[in-house]
């Protein structure tokens, strides 16, 4: 069984076809069309049709199409209420696509959200778990028995503005302060990262020596070579995401707490400081949830697109 | 319609009679037995029959038992696990109260998650609240599209072991640091009052002149009085259950927290300093949740118990 996925981002959207046993069968990616929408999902239609021509496929053979977006949805009535990155405001999504290219099966959901779908459908868990991902910025999702938790405004799971540094707070970009994003996102390394630089211009050689960009991923090569400062960038990093993965897991109790993003991929140089917190700060029942980066991945959110058509189509 | 009602506490017990609107037609109150769980729920027994009697009615005029008991329960299998304050473990009490009593409608609960039943029957919520006991400790019940939620462990809604205090935290009875119980319970607006009378010993005088004891309801009186120390302990008091109220609002994104609790008395105290908190640390579409108190009074633990009884038999 094939579904078409779209992880529509706010700086990239990846198309692709993916099969039930989560192997991505043709991808195409391209830059998102941040001003113009309709063009957007235009050019996204017509490199799925590009990916479905080349395996001789064409629209009747895939269940249904699902569609990942980077913001505040409501995946029943198909809206998008509002995109910050891409500045998209109450966009019919559901309505365009289905117009456009006379598919049935289609569904939208926050990234977020969708990534915990994914988990459930390609991964194992019991179904009382957070998803968080951490990248430029932190998201999160809360499923409970199974299910997601939208909240009143279908905004639930926030985790990346919950607050995690009250003494000496950086500025987050929603501007209020010591969120964990402003604290522990691969944007916090970053410019930890650079701070380092600026004050000991010993790490200008070190990058060029090791062709690395003074970025999280630049850190991460330093500190698995043994380099103390970058490893004390990432502990920073794990003690402000465990302050914040202390405070859900005592508010929700979860068995699993799933970690994607880019940063999940430095997940050995932050899990043990994340134990650390969760162990300090959460009562004993509480503090059992195990701590695992992804079972999908790298492309954990476009399969997570994926599953959406999967889950809903068993 | 009449449930029985029994809300046992850590240290007192309270037996009532409660019909649907939530009035109180007879009432007991004892001490806790700690020692000998047996024949504590033999005297409550005791005393619900007693209630009874003096109403000339019988068991078979009551619709059925509810019980809150004061540590973690399964109400489905009708086992405490474990009541800390009391020291009992693994007590099959639906088993045991319905052999003495014949009953066969009996319902127990963990008292927070209890609360947040009775509000939902007696009060006016979206199903999507919080509700959180702020008195010699702190817990917290969380309710989704009318559910409560319980956790891997039936341990969710800890938040009072949420930190809301990193730098110069205060160490709480469960061991750890920085506890919104720690920080902001009865128990802590007691120990920062005690402080203050150490501190300035004018405040002797003013418990004498006023007849108050140098505890949380002594510290409300003179806060009422403008005594502007008075007014700051709860301001702090505010402020951290702002803190773990903000975090909450974050993860949960609900339309209602619901305060009771002995400190909800002096809800006027805190709430500005509630707000100010939620306004700085949510999001903006978390932000918009209205706290405010229980609206089932000083008894809400007790009709909180009828409770369990009117809504699985409405």
């Amino acid at each position: 069984m094939l579904a078409a996925a779209m992880d529509i981002g706010g700086t990239k959207t990846i198309i692709a076809l993916v099969d039930n046993k989560g192997s991505i069968i043709n991808k195409r990616q391209i830059k998102t069309n941040t001003y113009d929408y309709k063009a957007h999902f235009d050019c996204c239609i017509k490199l799925m049709e590009e990916c479905l021509s080349e395996h001789f496929l064409n629209k009747q053979d895939i269940l249904g199409l699902g569609i990942n977006l980077p913001g505040m949805v409501n995946s029943t009535s198909g809206l998008l209420y509002h995109a910050p990155f891409a500045g998209w405001r109450n966009v019919k999504v559901i309505d365009y696509f289905s117009k456009q290219t006379g598919l049935k099966n289609i569904y939208i959901e926050n990234d977020v959200n969708s990534c915990a779908e994914g988990e459930m459908f390609f991964g194992n868990t019991s179904g009382n778990f957070l998803w968080i991902t951490v990248s430029t910025g932190i998201g999160g999702a809360v499923v409970v028995n199974n299910k997601l938790i939208f909240g009143e405004n279908n905004c639930a799971g926030e985790i990346g503005h919950v607050k995690v540094e009250y003494e000496n707070p950086r500025k987050c970009s929603c501007g209020q302060f010591g969120c964990t994003e402003a604290q522990a996102s691969g944007t916090a390394i970053n410019t930890l990262f650079k701070e380092l630089i600026h004050k000991d211009s010993s790490y200008i050689d070190k990058l060029k020596q090791f062709d690395l960009n003074p970025d999280a991923s630049g850190c991460a090569f330093l500190a698995r070579l043994k380099d103390e400062e970058c490893i004390k960038i990432f502990k920073t990093c794990g003690l402000y995401l465990g302050r914040a993965l202390s405070t859900a897991a005592n508010l929700l109790n979860p068995k699993e707490i799933f970690i994607g993003g880019g940063v999940s991929l430095s997940f050995d140089l932050i899990i043990d400081e994340i134990q650390k917190q969760i162990k300090e700060n959460t009562i004993p029942q509480c503090s059992v949830v195990t701590v695992k980066p992804t079972a999908l991945g790298y492309e954990a959110a476009l399969l997570a697109a994926a599953s959406l058509v999967f889950r809903r189509n068993k």
